[in-house]
């Protein structure tokens, strides 16, 4: 079974983001923003509420402290600090499961944070304390230092594939700093490839083996619902859908 | 018996504030900010697990989201809005709470927003919820809308009294917005007053019976650590101190 | 001659906010945010050059320093705290101004900073002060402390109407905390009994006398651009337009 | 002629910082923080007011937008972005040299701002082009891309000389995230060698050639004082203070 995942709750106050009301009913599971690089807590209250409704599972989101740049401008943190950075977050987005009745799914790093764990160990490793704290799972790039650092600090891993970004060769992930939409034909062949094949192509045309736990469907791409639709669809077909 | 507390972890970056080493070992619970209107991820972590080595209970310290003004610059908010920003501020502490092994001992509020709490029924009713979703007491003004609310709501409800603050004649505190010393003489009169005749006096002159369940020293004020020690001596003389 | 002005540069980072392109070609004059409720510098920089490239000219609309209330949460400040919060930000402005060959047309306050001046005499001086500074008028609400204030202080007073806001008996304006689509009939003849007759009508049904220099359309109703429409055609029929 | 300079306005709302009030006497033109790091506006206007009168020559000090961070995490971002969060910082400077009759002397960046920019010759000259707008000098590392870009720009370059920072063999800085004490005889030292024979030492014991316009004490130093004293007396000794 593959699981398909949304970022969400990306809003900040008046600033509406993303389709988040459109995806609830597509996906399994949402990562929810928790106030550093978007999100404010009425909105996360929101966002957490309406998930648990619909039988969504709700991960947390940590970005960097970066609300102009929405966790997308690489910032240097030591381990500890990131680990800190993670552990606030995350503690605030379980306040409101707590006061929802809900349970903490995962954590899923945002952004530059995202890749800057999936590439440094330390970070990684740091990240995923925070992550055995709640004995939750991590969701993360596989074979990068996301799924390393789950199973060195022993928490499970999640991995993940993206229909709208593109990898490097060595199965890095092109996080771009404005959402873009992303082709149909293009996401669903990727779908397709990486479901029934488990082989993903870099943007420079290298295919490499991919395993895929779940995809991730951003929620802030013009054409997000349309997307997550395909994805959905493709999912049935093979099969992998995850019973509700 | 009659706790000492004191607000803590109000230090940001690099920017230290109080004096939290020196009041650690004197004080029996603390009141740590949680990130509005002071305190950062590395510094809250610090604070909480300096305090549980010292074997010092941890309440949070929810402020206003205003880091310039330190949460003392009044605002006006909808009730359920100030209940999420205390949910999120509560959320983020416990996380470190959670990483050293404690648990949350009470919330209390900091600046204006105590203030607000205490003269407003629906923004007091509206955190005490927090509370009760942590099942813990509430600190605050007695006979004020916060012991209202906590009994409204069902959370227990420990009286504060404030040897470094004044009283207006209906029992409200006068909160600057810049801290300053308090006199060594008029604070051992005053914590006298209150804990063995049950009486505090306005700074108009009143005087009023006034219920201490524990007293709050503030950590900036100058003097804080000389006040602190004074008002553990008369805890002790009045054999009031709670055994460690 | 009246002028038709909106507020613009309320995106911040990659969430974006009001109707500006099209209100650009719309508009003779603007108010553009300047970081504290909403904008940031990348997008601040952008609406100037788009503004000074239509011909349009550029006031800053400085707010306060809340961006998860975007400015419509009141907050209690010192008459000397207003004063400088408002310097920082309309300075701010004037530097993308100054690099690109712009000069700053006026002063007129954001949400609840806007209300708290038309009210507050002390709090609109100070404001009034930073105009003088800079030798521009300030926008404001007629026969209110905006306009008391740039008296005294000597700076031009320029009397703005709403079409999409309602008005106390008094001639206050009820700032809603979200935004809402304006009737086009109703718009109409507000605009219409104010601009030909002089005259506004309160939410309560009081009709009062009003003086119009301007004309304030909010870039972020749903409808904004159809109401600037509407706006821009009655001043049209009514020769008020001001010649480009 | 050798001037002496220090960072100022570091304090944040009630959080205070640094060593302004002491170092005012000695020093000949500060670097004013902008609010991105630290500074807030109240304190901001207070520290221009306070050197302006004490004929001390005022510059701006823009970091990077991280408060907890104070500036010194090193971050990600484009050219254009970088200029216009120094552009806002520096208008928000401007405005408050305004408002007390005042002009802006230079321009030196912050932190890891400063490192940033001393690397990459696009940043400098990002950057240089705000000096330009304004007609003043780039603070900076001699023969690092700071001088390079000044050239470029065509701005006036001060070359600064560091007491209390170590540097690497290839002439860069090494700026630590919390401020130390400088031993004073080492610091006498350096400054000794700097400004009689134009050589620094890097931490490696590699000696280089160096320029010195302007020697620069970090006003946060828990000895800032001793150590601006210190160099006023190695300047006078060798004739290079300018006269007040």
């Amino acid at each position: 079974m593959v699981s398909l995942n949304s970022d969400m709750g990306e809003s900040f106050g008046i600033h509406s983001f993303g389709n988040d009301d459109a995806l609830v009913s597509l996906v399994d599971t949402v990562n929810i923003a928790c106030g550093y690089h978007a999100g404010d807590p009425v909105g996360i209250h929101e966002t957490v509420r309406k998930n648990l409704e619909a039988g969504v599972t709700v991960g947390a989101h940590p970005g960097l402290p970066d609300l102009v740049g929405f966790g997308r401008r690489e910032m240097k943190l030591f381990p500890d600090e990131a680990a800190d950075i993670v552990r606030y977050q995350v503690g605030a987005l379980v306040a409101f499961l707590k006061a929802e009745g809900g349970q903490l799914d995962h954590i899923k790093t945002h952004g530059s944070l995202y890749g800057m764990t999936s590439r440094d160990s330390d970070l990684a490793v740091a990240v995923a304390e925070v992550a055995a704290e709640y004995e939750v799972p991590i969701f993360g790039i596989p074979n990068s230092e996301h799924e390393k650092a789950a199973e060195k600090v022993g928490v499970p891993f999640v991995a993940e594939f993206y229909v709208d970004l593109g990898y490097t060769a060595e199965g890095g992930l092109i996080v771009a700093r404005r959402p873009h939409a992303t082709p149909v034909d293009e996401a669903r062949q990727r779908a397709h490839q990486a479901l029934s094949e488990g082989i993903a192509t870099a943007v420079t045309g290298e295919q490499f083996p991919i395993r895929v736990d779940s995809v991730c469907v951003h929620s802030d791409t013009p054409n997000a619902v349309e997307i997550a639709t395909l994805v959905r669809s493709v999912l049935d077909e093979l099969k992998l859908s995850i019973a509700k």
